[in-house]
């Protein structure tokens, strides 16, 4: 945060009247500028983390805390204003976790700190044991042949990368979401995988699990980053290492939420800017990060740009109800599909609560006056404008892009996110309160300029086609993979 | 870095004979994984940055350390083994620096840490001393209309974006290089730019600017982050700020040399895999990381990708002469845009000493075989080959690259590079020997398989076109901008 934002926040309410036509661009600037201030000291997001976190805690979807959570994010959307408050319900199998161990039998007695992936098939009560096999990467054990594993445990011991784009989460996500079937194939009994994880620490990290229709379902779980560099010394010795894996879990039907409010617009209340983050979260932690702090970020932004003034479009925030086993995205999709083309933009906040350095626009719509404007507000953020258009924006919306919706998303700093995401780490402390208000401000700048001009992003898109990346003549290198590819 | 590379590096000696045909997949992946693991031990490219930075010190284009640097480096290749170590000629225009000072003289005297922009042109021997026009952002300088800034020093004060793939830099490169005309179009007579860095330091940190043909041409110099900082406070007071600006410099013409060196292919001498770094720098500090250590990074990729094997194809390593101020990319392209098809694939190392963290290929190529074993040689050093193509490496190659010559790039770790980059504390301390390695790990294994395989990129792109990005399902983001836009 630089010191001269400080000087300029502009601390007094303000609440102007509506505008009936689009403000002059003066007028819009000014308006976004005065929101972007107003965020850098606003409590809404931090009071709402900070409550989730306490006052809820885990929120696995279709587990106890269902209710519970759906219950709180109505009150506190009413209680922060927004109007229309109401659940929208969709079905899904809930996984629900029982208990889980594992330990080296041989060469000597040693517990390993494991957590199973969601969605994995419980073990036999007596648990597995078997003598392990290790792989250093994925490609290694892609090339294994069939029978390779024959009554073994497979152990992926591949580390993650840590960026800051979030990219290295999306390139290591295959081994935890088809690994356990891809080892299946070639005859393992079960599959343990380095956590998805930087940083170094004994907390394993969850997530879930996509088993093929054609292979056997074994149990699979991610083993600690400590735990997984422990094995590949061991394996270095040589010598038989065996493991003894007890995993336990049910499934059953559950109805599930996504809770949703809005500001309504008072010249086109049938344009919708729908901003958004996901309620439920993974069970180890309080999901204070993943994702409390999106949702406060989505939340905060809609309540800050319409406290400016009434605006011209509606705002809706959506907190879906099951993002991390992949249901909320079709949910949403089948209930909103008819109203596509009244979403004027789609944005979900879903990479934790760290600074933003980078906004992605909808494709043909950089040079649009508006967005020129939302440049110059979030500069002094130190925010960039990627020249490469959004290709999307969070797991939930993902169906709603595919079918046209114009894209809004923000690359906040994901080098630490991922020390802590779907851990027992992933607590209320991680959050930092400067961070999050740049991160909101920069949200909340870009809301309101969308609900309060007649930006057209689908006709720019048209008109000017995927943006094309700003060709520097000099030492241009590639684009990188999305931020977070999948829950 | 893992610590189980440690326990599988190999550390015996082996020089084994040349492949009369390409080496089987599983040979050329065990030799690329040796030369890799010797990398990280290796002491090759630390004690080059070490006697370049100690031995030859800073090293601007067209100084009386050319001579001396151009000298070093023959030597330095001549010993590390290269054959037909040779220079090339080429003419610039050299600016060397005078004396230079500036300080706030209204409301009350205050030195600013300030360095002359390379190109500036000097003020009067008395100085200028004027009031200053505070713009905080470079849109708001470009939206100011003629005569805004008349009799003024116009200040931009824009804060740069702190990004672990460079992309702050390239978006912040305008207000550096095209500031100054742009502020003397609206009447400045001087311009001052808060550094292009990140961090918060008093050293200034330099860069060229380009000077429009049609404007005047006044003097331009970076202040220090905290003088720009120190200056938003004081602009915020109202009160009127007068600054007196000394900046002394001449120019001269020059010769200066790129110095090449190669290991000759033994079955294909004339296919060149070619890399390089460059040889100049800046002067206020001893570049070594720009680009010390990124030439240390080349020289020794070469050197151990050809120790592993005499290669089939030539690798050729060329230390460009003049770099900063963009004179040795097209000195480059005009002496070897005859044997372009003849080079295999090109690229430059110029983005400091820190890790590897994303690789891009070729267009094209990410699917060839040689390529998934490359990427499954580098996974281990958490590397991560990029879903995009590489869009073209460093800026000395950009011509032969806009002219088909195929490209990798690496993206190091550049989340620190800004703290130091064209500043007096570009020095050797902020060089860390492991991940300097980990970063020659990544190029040598690169140019182990490029020189020994048969792979053809060109092809490789008019079959398969500009790779596609990686279509995940869920929430992808934008592309970044390059790494380091330009110098």
């Amino acid at each position: 945060m630089r010191v001269w934002l400080m000087v300029l926040a502009i601390l007094a309410p303000c609440a102007a009247p509506a505008f009936a036509d689009p403000p002059a661009p003066d007028v819009l600037r000014a308006g976004a500028a005065a929101v972007r201030d107003r965020a850098l000291t606003d409590p809404t997001a931090y009071d709402y983390v900070e409550s989730l976190s306490v006052d809820v805690g885990q929120r696995l979807a279709g587990s106890e805390a269902t209710p519970r959570a759906t219950a709180w994010a109505e009150a506190e959307l009413t209680k922060l204003g927004f109007a229309n408050v109401h659940r929208e319900p969709f079905q899904i199998i809930a996984w629900l976790r029982g208990p889980e161990s594992a330990e080296i039998t041989t060469p000597h007695p040693q517990k390993l700190a494991i957590i199973g992936l969601g969605g994995s098939v419980p073990t036999p009560p007596q648990g597995i044991e078997a003598e392990i096999v290790v792989v250093r990467t994925y490609a290694e054990l892609l090339d294994a042949p069939p029978g390779a594993f024959d009554g073994k445990i497979a152990v992926l011991t591949q580390p993650m990368v840590r960026t800051q784009d979030g990219s290295g989460y999306g390139a290591d996500n295959p081994p935890r979401r088809q690994g356990p079937s891809e080892a299946a194939r070639r005859g393992a009994l079960a599959y343990l995988v380095r956590s998805l994880a930087t940083g170094e620490s004994r907390e394993p990290h969850t997530g879930a699990l996509n088993y093929a229709s054609d292979a056997p379902k074994i149990p699979a779980a991610a083993l600690s980053v400590i735990d997984a560099e422990l094995i590949d010394h061991l394996a270095a010795r040589g010598v038989p290492i065996r493991v003894r894996l007890k995993l336990d879990s049910t499934t059953k039907p559950a109805t599930v939420w996504t809770v949703e409010g809005e500001f309504r617009g008072t010249e086109h209340p049938d344009q919708i800017v729908q901003l958004g983050g996901h309620l439920d979260s993974w069970d180890p932690g309080t999901g204070s990060i993943d994702d409390g702090a999106g949702m406060a970020i989505a939340v905060a932004a809609a309540k800050l740009a319409a406290a400016q003034n009434p605006p011209r479009r509606s705002i809706r925030v959506a907190l879906f109800g099951a993002e991390e086993m992949d249901f909320a995205r079709p949910a949403f999709a089948a209930a909103h599909m008819g109203e596509n083309d009244r979403i004027v933009v789609i944005g979900e906040s879903d990479i934790g609560a760290d600074r933003a350095w980078r906004v992605a626009l909808p494709a043909g719509s950089r040079a649009a006056p508006e967005m020129k404007t939302y440049a110059d507000v979030i500069a002094p953020l130190s925010v960039n404008v990627s020249p490469d258009p959004s290709r999307g924006s969070g797991d939930d919306t993902a169906d709603l892009v595919r079918a046209g919706v114009p894209a809004f998303s923000v690359s906040q700093d994901a080098s630490r996110y991922f020390d802590w995401h779907h851990s027992a780490e992933d607590t209320l402390d991680k959050v930092d309160r400067s961070q999050l208000n740049q991160a909101v401000a920069t949200w909340a700048a870009f809301t309101y300029i969308a609900a309060n001009s007649d930006v057209d992003f689908r006709a720019l898109a048209q008109m000017n086609g995927p943006a094309a990346p700003a060709a520097r003549s000099a030492s241009p290198s590639a684009a990188p993979a999305p931020p977070k590819a999948g829950p």
